[in-house]
């Protein structure tokens, strides 16, 4: 494998926006029994049925470490999954894998952005994450992809979005927090994105979801549905915890313009529950100091936002929840050439994320 | 991954000679300190050197245990090696990896065969082995190549050649041992391979190389340079232990004719030595019940022949012997066409092998 001492913008790489064609998604096999409950096997039945539905739209591989081989390849029992050895700390490839860019002579290589578990020792998630910090540089290897590496930048995938045109939207609560580089302030932190993605137009909202985990990635909480519209997660009830978050994204976004001068359509996309997780099921965690601890008192960071967008294909989570169908008609709506598939996410949820999380597109050979 | 029930030879499918054009040569990176002097590290040294030599002509794959893959990404530092996670018992990939198929569409699939580490419990060299058994089924998967599993056939890779024109070469010793395929006899074990290798003629020598532990592997004793030429071991000396097995060997060939209907014509390689591992080399072994003992006492099996043939290229093994030379010289003349590169095989030899043991082409498309 070739690590570049230049950027993908300098090499006339870019990163495509999510519904470019893919040649496919990656996942990563979940266990940790500190995270996930009774041993990750509810999660595991939950990530196959997400593994299952983008089979049906593009070919999907699974890494997983070599201790779960065997069964998560006999649970992957599809033949648009591959399943492979990569060693992990954790599932959350949308953050430990690579961000694929691709030129206009049809060429894919891989940004391998710093990873901390979400801020390291100050409010990361668990530790050590060295092994997290490898699957990128793993996963281009697989591929023969060029990599591109930023020792000293942090970032995780699921805190950026792009719209393949030149914009990015992201949240000032994760990218400007002091856990992630505090050595960069704000227009270093775009000029970093602007070189390794090759985007002119960084949106800032000011926070994601209330208690995210992940300090408000952005794509918990609004994503672009095509270049000049967006979808953001919403309430109208004063006494949600995220009826200010929403406000002050909307008079954001209200007032954004986007790389090519557009205006932005809003889409607005209700937050379902509350969400709580149950006594029993945090009981089913294992107690690691370290680790993110679990309470049936905390409101979980549910969102139909977290959904993933694969060829032909919408795969978005459901809860068991009445708002369930509104979001699948919204989703219908906005992609109208697009198949939506609703997959049960609580459990995924549980584990501190959902669908757009757990996976990473790979896009085919294409041009700008 | 797609597992087919049907055979090769009924989909279409035959098995290139090693001469062919590969698309990659598979190795896998050596640990086991039962196996591997010193923590493994000389032998490192000389699977790198090997790797290197190899990636010289085409790319290489060395398939590494999560706990090494740093050290061997670091130590295979050539743009055109690519280093993976997959899991296994031992090195050596000749005999765990796949055999690979080829149809006239350019379509390649592989042959997973049982493996028992070379004869099970009675008289293999480890135990357990089932890390080892799957390496194929993994790589196979990495390659997307449809598989095709004998269950109930055991069977290395080490133990055959074939000249791709129908002809396959092997030892009695081997493939008619009883800690093989006991269930099966001769007729039924050529049956399995006319209809996983396409081949329609074998030939078989009684005996492989003196003490070699494989029960001796045709590749370390016979090899075909091209169809209806065959290069076989050699000593003139009638105390050498080798004398008996290089006669009868001799005898079978010379009366011989391949699947095209030709007689052989016969190069004989001399067989360096003796060699016997030191008995600081053997102290540097791990002493494990059921593994392989070592002793300066017993002869190594080295030879010549156990050489790798890559695109352009000949690797194969010198030992600091007064037989170097007249190895590389005869390789040279044998293949005018390709450049012959001969690197240190002791330490690959201390631990029960060569570099044809330790590697596996995978041919590129390709008609017949």
């Amino acid at each position: 494998m070739t690590t570049s001492n230049s950027t993908p913008r300098a090499d006339g790489f870019f990163m495509p926006a999510e519904w470019a064609t893919h040649s496919q998604t990656w996942m990563v096999w979940p266990e940790r029994p500190d995270n996930w409950r009774l041993g990750g096997k509810p999660a595991q039945t939950a990530f196959s049925a997400v593994a299952k539905a983008i089979a049906r739209f593009e070919p999907v591989t699974v890494c997983v470490n070599a201790g779960q081989y065997a069964n998560a390849r006999a649970r992957l029992d599809h033949g648009n999954i591959r399943v492979l050895e990569i060693s992990s700390d954790d599932a959350w490839v949308r953050d430990t894998g690579p961000t694929f860019v691709s030129n206009a002579q049809g060429e894919v290589r891989g940004v391998d952005w710093a990873f901390n578990a979400w801020g390291g020792f100050d409010g990361g998630l668990y530790a050590p994450w060295n092994r997290d910090d490898q699957v990128a540089c793993k996963i281009l290897e697989i591929e023969r992809c060029q990599r591109y590496r930023t020792t000293d930048f942090v970032l995780e995938g699921g805190s950026i979005h792009v719209d393949g045109e030149g914009t990015l939207l992201t949240t000032e609560e994760c990218l400007l927090n002091r856990n992630r580089n505090p050595h960069l302030d704000r227009s270093e932190i775009e000029s970093v994105l602007r070189e390794h993605l090759a985007i002119d137009c960084v949106i800032w909202l000011p926070n994601g979801l209330f208690n995210d985990e992940t300090d408000g990635h952005i794509d918990n909480f609004c994503c672009f549905v095509r270049p000049g519209e967006v979808l953001l997660a919403w309430t109208d009830e004063p006494h949600n915890p995220n009826y200010p978050r929403c406000q002050a994204a909307l008079q954001v976004l209200e007032n954004a313009t986007d790389a090519r001068g557009r205006r932005l359509t809003i889409h607005k996309m209700p937050i379902p529950g509350p969400l709580h997780a149950t006594a029993a099921e945090c009981a089913g965690v294992d107690l690691v100091p370290g680790s993110q601890a679990r309470s049936p008192e905390v409101r979980l960071a549910g969102s139909y936002v977290n959904f993933l967008i694969v060829n032909g294909g919408i795969i978005a989570p459901c809860f068991d929840d009445p708002m369930d169908a509104v979001a699948e008609s919204i989703l219908t709506r906005l992609f109208p050439e697009h198949q939506v598939v609703m997959v049960p996410g609580r459990e995924i949820l549980l584990g501190g994320g959902n669908i757009h999380c757990i996976t990473q597109q790979q896009p085919a050979p294409q041009g700008r």
